[in-house]
């Protein structure tokens, strides 16, 4: 079995913080830290861990104790929107593992993050209880300084823990979802209204795919634009049907794609669901990719 | 290091005598035994193991002994051409080891077999030390019933062993190459004569493709034509570029591609390289794919 695991942690400048949390996930077993970033202007750190559900529960749970002692809200300032020192926490199921085994894993950490810290969580996407509280943006509008008023409210009182911010640490996201595929689509072109355009004709929020989230920006060194996209499910809205239909929108306005990129990881089956749309293979099966027959025997 | 290795045995017709060979590769540490299948018609069965060089080398060894001891090729039947009891065997590396490995692996295996078992062995493919007897349907042509006359001719002095067929198990063809791709097009259409044209134009003895072996074929239960290739190195010949150009080719005639398929394993490499084509992903590197990226931490 095998799960992924991302906390976002509100603390992205003082590194022996970050530090200290990279330390107390890797004492943990059955868990690796595959990955940890830290972002100054955001003010925030990204962390990356796999293992199985017992390995990222401790794991998640060592995270909290060092971030609950080390992070104060009140005095935190930073670009990216949070709620709390352990901002969101989400479970991504990889191999072997279902989604509903990653949302019981979410309700479980939860629970724990309630009962051990005190922090107040709402559960998030899949492990979400309320269709008004599945959206990561909905639950953390407000942010930090505005959630002692929002959370009094019944429609905002937590899944789990006291209907009352952490004083320091504020509340928490926890919950399962897809992996998600930042992808982006750079135009031959400099004009940005163009690929705001698009990025609103494509994403759910305008009306487009129902796993896209996406924004048009200027690339200002390159002299050209960039539709730059979340994909939150690839398996539903995959990202061979997003890039056709970019082109196409594009076309509209005499426009061609110059490139795309991939910005971090991609799960195989994604490029592999590229592959058998462009090159109509009929009847293909997981287990026909080599690296998937070792895997599994 | 992962090496898979693809025996073919001229035996497909008694299973105890194919399921002894099965057994004496199972029983052999450090490789296993992915599948096996055996065809009546060709009387020949294909293994396919993955272990690590020490581990494959016995393998491939214990099965050599057994195919020794029960096939006799002077009464041996069967539609596809065969020159010894264990035909051919094909090391192709797969993970954390080189095609120089793999090619050292084929010789070592040689020696062994020509030392314990008196059966001369031509090495083939990358393992080849003589640019005529690289292809193995060179090596092969005229099969057991004409190898006495054949391999006593200089130029057909074997790489290990005696310049004389084994009496009942004949000769060996041993080598190293890429993993091969089985990919088949379907097109819309009955005519023979455009699936033999395209498969003629894209194959490399047609002026075609380096790394492509190609067929034209009627599938006469559904009414269609098929070209049929093997793509012997997807890194330097990549599938998408022998889709597109059978597309064009096709196009010439008034007939499109009906669908594709992917006969048996392919490396998710050469699926995500269709991606990066068709997506036109730019800077994607291989530790991107998520899969990757856990297997090497």
């Amino acid at each position: 079995m095998l799960i992924e695991c991302i906390p976002n942690v509100s603390e992205g400048r003082r590194q022996d913080v970050v530090a200290a949390m990279a330390d107390a996930v890797r004492r943990v077993n059955g868990v690796r830290l595959l990955d940890f970033s830290s972002d100054p202007s955001h003010n925030r750190s990204v962390f990356t861990l796999v293992g199985d559900a017992a390995g990222v529960e401790q794991a998640v749970l060592a995270l909290f104790e060092r971030a609950v002692a080390d992070i104060d809200l009140r005095t935190h300032k930073g670009e990216h929107p949070r709620l709390g020192a352990v901002d969101v926490v989400p479970f991504v199921p990889i191999e072997g593992v279902t989604m509903a085994q990653c949302v019981e894993l979410a309700k479980k950490v939860g629970a724990a993050v309630a009962e051990r810290f005190g922090v107040p969580v709402f559960l998030y996407e899949e492990a979400s209880t309320n269709p008004a509280r599945k959206n990561l943006e909905d639950i953390r509008r407000g942010e930090f300084e505005g959630l002692a008023a929002k959370i009094s409210a019944p429609e905002w009182k937590p899944d789990f823990g006291p209907s009352a911010p952490h004083p320091s640490a504020g509340a928490s996201v926890i919950g399962a979802r897809m992996p998600l595929i930042a992808y982006n689509i750079n135009l031959a072109t400099d004009r940005l209204d163009v690929a705001k355009k698009i990025a609103a004709a494509i994403r759910q929020s305008g009306g487009g795919f129902r796993f896209v989230k996406a924004a048009g920006f200027k690339l200002e060194d390159r002299g050209i634009v960039q539709v730059s996209m979340n994909l939150t499910n690839y398996e539903k809205t995959p990202i061979f049907r997003v890039f056709e239909t970019v082109k196409r929108e594009a076309a509209r306005y005499g426009v061609s794609i110059l490139e795309s990129e991939i910005v971090g990881l991609i799960p195989s089956a994604a490029l592999a669901a590229a592959a058998e749309f462009y090159l109509q293979i009929e009847g293909f099966k997981p287990d026909q990719v080599l690296e998937n027959k070792l895997r599994q025997t």
